[in-house]
């Protein structure tokens, strides 16, 4: 009846965190959501009224060009040569649908039946379950607290294999929250370069750096990345409008030519209300970006002050966006956990269950979702769970 | 380096075609695009009222339902029940980034690698490539002009192999217009149901039937349909919204729940401020959708004159949106004769040799694109060809 490959998923993670939201009594007041990764915060009015406007040109109903529209390719390459201090080019921009259909893109573009994928686990689910989907094997490296959920370049040489087409990495990490460092990034994409595969690196949470002017890595400005890397970008997060599904990926050009292929298939083009809107957007939001960067990275530091006062909950990494908590229940599995503090305690978090094996013991909260006020008020709330 | 089921993929075909503009001189008159499926009129004034006001709503920035927005799926399947005198519900609807997307993600929930969807042959350019690019394997089932580009069903029951686990079809057809007759469509879904494989539905140009108050098939009033068909549908062609990407797809709740996994990874969820413009409109624009229905209409009659005119030329389907057609140039592969055509006659068309093996002879119009003035033009314009 059904493709074995999709019927040994489990039904998606997020669905079935909200849908706990019912089990909640409400007695100790709203429903935190630490669940899915968005900004507790508006999108720029500017923003909003860009996409009034987009909206409403009679450009945006029509189809657009397969790679995206030129203007957004232009301006993302600037925005991100900018950044890094290099010169990619809108040939070497391929505008997504969200930054999961670039997952799916640039893994079909590299990887088919029988080849394999390294990733970091925990990992995304998104990113485990995309590759199950597509029947490309996926190889795993173990990260661990004493190295602050990071992989350890050994473990990612020792497993690459015959069959390995890709090392794929999300930094600042989802769901770790753990920022790799910039010698950790070189060294991964040293090593992918010497065995000729690809590094995917996954930057969502790119805009939330602790640091102000903090460079991510240095790999935009290596010569010839083009024959190793595919950079991942998404822009639910960072402009505050994953209801629009915007993403971006930037690769040599004949990688892109291979990425038109596919999106062609998937999707046609992205939608263009969205690409027409955010063009201008990346250049005159910059201010309004540090701004949420600051936000988000006081929430961070709070969130570990109040992680540290609470008797047995450990916090195991952060960085941007997410922490990642073992939980008190040792023993007591983590979709348990979650689901009781969901209806005990009314806070939502994702059970580490839902990234890979192993993870019964851990939660990720996202802490981005709520203002400075919620987070103060955790230690009341999963106090409750001790009874 | 790269995945060779997606090196082996021809460029995007739209983008190849409309990369051809520039060489025409203009000397004619404005370029003719009967290339890519659009249709040659705007969309609704309130629809893009709509589509302004749901651009600028708070809630369309935020994530979605992975199936759709709840209110969405309860007027779509209200929308189809009364369209098909049938009663589908909301769980048996999902909504995707547009209908190839749809393709993908209903192929995927029913075909892994080592399975075989079956097609006709000519076929939309998209199944083809979606298939090739999933490792996917494809069975043809060709279709002939003494039969108006219909399939025969002994042809299709010779063809179900023991690996075939779904027959793929598109009605009215894209490229060749022809519309499947409802006995026709009935047989291959009873075919289908005693054989146990699925019957993807593609109905983008439903919306067009040249009869007036027609109904396409009556399966969905079947009992037990949701364990045999599954019906795609597009809002591009029907709402005037192709750059918009909405699309859906009915099918019973467990196949849903199947490919709800599928849209998780691949998607997340369909933008939502076409989702939610489009959800008031289906009621409201039905006097709108049966004006364009007459319209698109009265195109395919006038292009079938023109054709009945033209030396040489000859119309082997059509019906709805395509006119299918021979060129005169016999020996010559058609996507040379359209090269031509684009440069010399100012008239861009698909060549047949996207729409699969044996197409060398043949062009598809996209007919629904022009005016009848334009239409009308066409004998001056293609017997330049001719010197
Ligand atoms: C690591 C990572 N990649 C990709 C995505 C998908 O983002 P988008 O909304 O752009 O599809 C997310 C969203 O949570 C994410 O955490
Ligand atoms: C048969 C068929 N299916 C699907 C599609 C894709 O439509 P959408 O814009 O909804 O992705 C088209 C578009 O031309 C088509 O002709």
């Amino acid at each position: 009846m059904f493709n074995p490959a999709i019927s040994k998923l489990t039904a998606p993670p997020v669905s079935v965190v909200q849908d706990w939201r019912a089990s909640y009594h409400g007695r100790l007041g709203e429903l935190i959501d630490m669940s899915q990764a968005v900004p507790g915060y508006a999108a720029h009015p500017e923003m909003t009224a860009a996409l009034e406007c987009a909206a409403a040109d009679p450009e945006s109903a029509r189809y657009g060009r397969v790679e995206g529209d030129i203007e957004l390719r232009d301006a993302y390459a600037a925005h991100l040569g900018a950044f890094y201090n290099a010169s990619p080019v809108a040939e070497e921009i391929l505008i997504t649908s969200g930054c999961n259909q670039a997952f799916v893109a640039a893994v079909l573009a590299v990887a088919g039946h029988g080849d394999e994928i390294l990733m970091t686990r925990p990992c995304y689910f998104n990113h485990e379950s995309a590759l199950g989907m597509l029947g490309v094997g996926i190889g795993y490296v173990d990260c661990h607290a004493a190295n602050g959920m990071l992989p350890e370049i050994a473990d990612i040489e020792a497993a690459i294999g015959a069959n390995t087409r890709s090392v794929a990495i999300v930094s600042p990490n989802n769901p770790c929250g753990s920022i790799y460092p910039p010698e950790l990034i070189d060294e991964i994409f040293s090593l992918c370069k010497a065995r000729g595969i690809w590094l995917i690196l996954d930057e969502t949470y790119r805009d939330f750096l602790p640091e102000a002017d903090a460079r991510p890595h240095g790999l935009l400005a290596r010569d010839g990345w083009q024959d190793t890397l595919v950079q991942l970008y998404s822009f639910s997060k960072s402009y505050c409008m994953p209801g629009h599904r915007l993403g971006a990926v930037t690769a040599g050009s004949a990688f892109v030519d291979e990425l038109a292929k596919i999106i062609d298939n998937i999707q046609i083009c992205a939608p263009r209300t969205p690409q027409i809107a955010v063009t201008p957007m990346l250049a005159s939001l910059a201010g309004w970006r540090e701004e949420n960067r600051q936000r988000i990275a006081a929430r961070s530091t709070l969130f570990s002050e109040v992680m540290a006062e609470l008797d047995g909950w450990e916090l195991l990494s952060t960085g941007a966006y997410f922490g990642y908590v073992r939980h008190p229940f040792s023993g007591t599995a983590s979709i348990e956990v979650a689901k009781r503090m969901a209806r005990e305690a009314g806070v939502l978090t994702i059970p580490g269950t839902f990234f890979g094996d192993g993870q019964e013991d851990f939660l990720r909260f996202a802490f981005a979702n709520a203002g400075r006020g919620v987070i103060a008020g955790l230690p009341e709330r999963l106090t409750v769970l001790d009874s």
